[in-house]
């Protein structure tokens, strides 16, 4: 039973889990769907009410049947290497690979349709409030007099990007920034705004969550209040594993129920009484830096979770994408 | 409680569903989320772990916390009639929209998600044959070898896109065609091919299934065997009214429980023995044609569906986008 990576080719991240799983001796397979077709292929086959497929990279060819997980890391769009791309054969390719591998009974870190509901902020903040999270007072709005109104009531605030990353190519992250309460909010009508109360937080908490794992590290804010974003913060202090209280651990893990995500990379704010406040859930946030400083063992849970056997396939239900094979 | 519909402004199927819900007295919102931001607008509040929200459209406003269902019927995409669109703003608006929407209990006919999932092929296949549909032999491939192996095995074969329709705007659909066992199938390891069992088919069947209710129609073929798709056939004889063989229901529904879809336009081929193939299963399919032949009553039936009170709402288990309010 094999590991299967869909992931760019440079991915230092994907090697340190790779690096596990071949020391442990599971098989994997790792391709980047922008190599379909061409060095990557596929077939698979639907006849008297049985499936069998397998996908091939190199010299490297396994059985769609033979999969135990598959881990979606940073995957190329399909079809982009050839030498006359077009969004016909992207659609046909994507099609293709993530229909057949959709189609076997693996597990999947993440599978991609709760992924991409999982990246709706509006809806992140609406699972964590259901979890039991605390949400810091929130507003997303595209109405000038409702953005000005909520100012009066919340007027310590930041704004962010509703979506997180701006897509360009390379991503460029938006930081989060403060903002007056007596600003201009008439720009508002033209894009839909994110105004929340900003937390007065004394550090920055990463919870990275693996399967029932989770792991959380803590790193100290700096004094000035103006950097309210870690990843713009000039502090030079590492990252420190912390331990998880258990009413956030517990909520954690109903978030990733509701959200049907094997993985999330959790940001909290922990303020001045020690209460972390939720903040998002990225479902494919990255680890290497977290696990770098920590030495918390990030990228070796990842692979035991890859590598777990289900107890009996066999008897799981037919069900969505949990199908018999 | 009211319903919200999310399609273009020329949208006569809509027109017919609209029309049937006014005469109910049932209040209806329809927007185009093109418009969005613009005569769209939106605002949503995440306070205190509860959730408000309003969406308005010229002088219609809307309480995403009164919303009883969502059909999303043909939407534009978000932030396309702004004076400048981006990608980005694209990106936010839908964010914003999609992710606001998430957060209410409304009911969707269909899930974005489930419906996005729904779309792939092969994935379709593997359901069919999981609720006990007959589905022809079907190969998925880019590997020449594969394609001539099938075509010894299966000589009567015809060749489909993988993906349905081809991309562009308008949209065009690519017609299922015949394919001799001894073509050359060197060419399909330069995008992904489905070839197919041909099945001498004596009529054409589609039911539409909504919710529950399962309404089917049937199109006697056209004698000439080259004529393998219905869109391009040149048959005049109108659709019928056909019953539902119980096996079938139970399969459909099944289909439908598993793809978690409340709306599915299935088409299938019948055979001399009488036996229904499915060839796939459309989550957006257009009805409007087939309410016309057969005077079926499937905008009504949609109508209904989107009208119905939940028994209990508040009742319902916090789970994936089945959250109370």
């Amino acid at each position: 039973m094999t590991v299967l990576i869909l992931t760019s080719e440079q991915d230092v991240t994907a090697d340190m889990v790779v690096a596990e799983l071949s020391g442990a001796g599971v098989p994997v397979v790792r391709l980047d769907p922008a190599d379909l077709p061409g060095p990557v292929a596929l077939s698979g086959e639907y006849v008297h009410g049985a499936y069998r497929g397998h996908v091939s990279t190199g010299d490297r060819l396994v059985s769609t049947n033979g999969l135990r997980s598959i881990w979606v890391r940073r995957p190329g769009v399909p079809a982009t290497r050839v030498a006359e791309p077009s969004v016909w054969l992207t659609e046909e390719s994507a099609q293709a690979l993530y229909g057949m591998l959709h189609s076997t009974g693996a597990r999947w870190m993440n599978r991609p349709d709760a992924a991409r509901r999982a990246r709706h902020k509006p809806w992140q903040l609406r699972v964590a409030q259901c979890s039991g999270l605390p949400v810091p007072a929130t507003l997303i709005t595209t109405v000038p007099q409702a953005a000005r109104e909520f100012a009066e009531r919340f007027p310590d605030l930041v704004v962010k990007p509703v979506s997180g990353t701006h897509p360009q190519d390379p991503p460029r992250a938006v930081p989060t920034t403060r903002i007056a309460p007596d600003a201009d909010f008439s720009a508002v009508a033209f894009g839909p705004t994110l105004l929340q109360r900003r937390i007065a937080k004394r550090a920055d908490i990463r919870l990275t969550a693996v399967g029932d794992r989770l792991l959380a590290a803590r790193k100290p804010a700096v004094p000035d209040a103006d950097h309210v974003d870690v990843r713009f913060s000039p502090s030079t202090e590492p990252w420190q594993p912390v331990n998880v209280p258990p009413r956030i651990a517990t909520s954690v893990h109903d978030y990733l129920r509701q959200a049907e995500l094997a993985y999330g990379a959790f940001d909290f704010a922990e303020d001045a009484d020690g209460i972390w406040w939720f903040l998002e859930c990225n479902q494919s946030g990255q680890f290497g830096f977290i696990e770098m400083d920590t030495g918390q063992p990030i990228a070796r849970t990842i692979a035991e979770w890859l590598a777990r056997h289900e107890p009996d396939s066999t008897s799981r239900p037919v069900g969505p994408l949990r199908m018999t094979r």
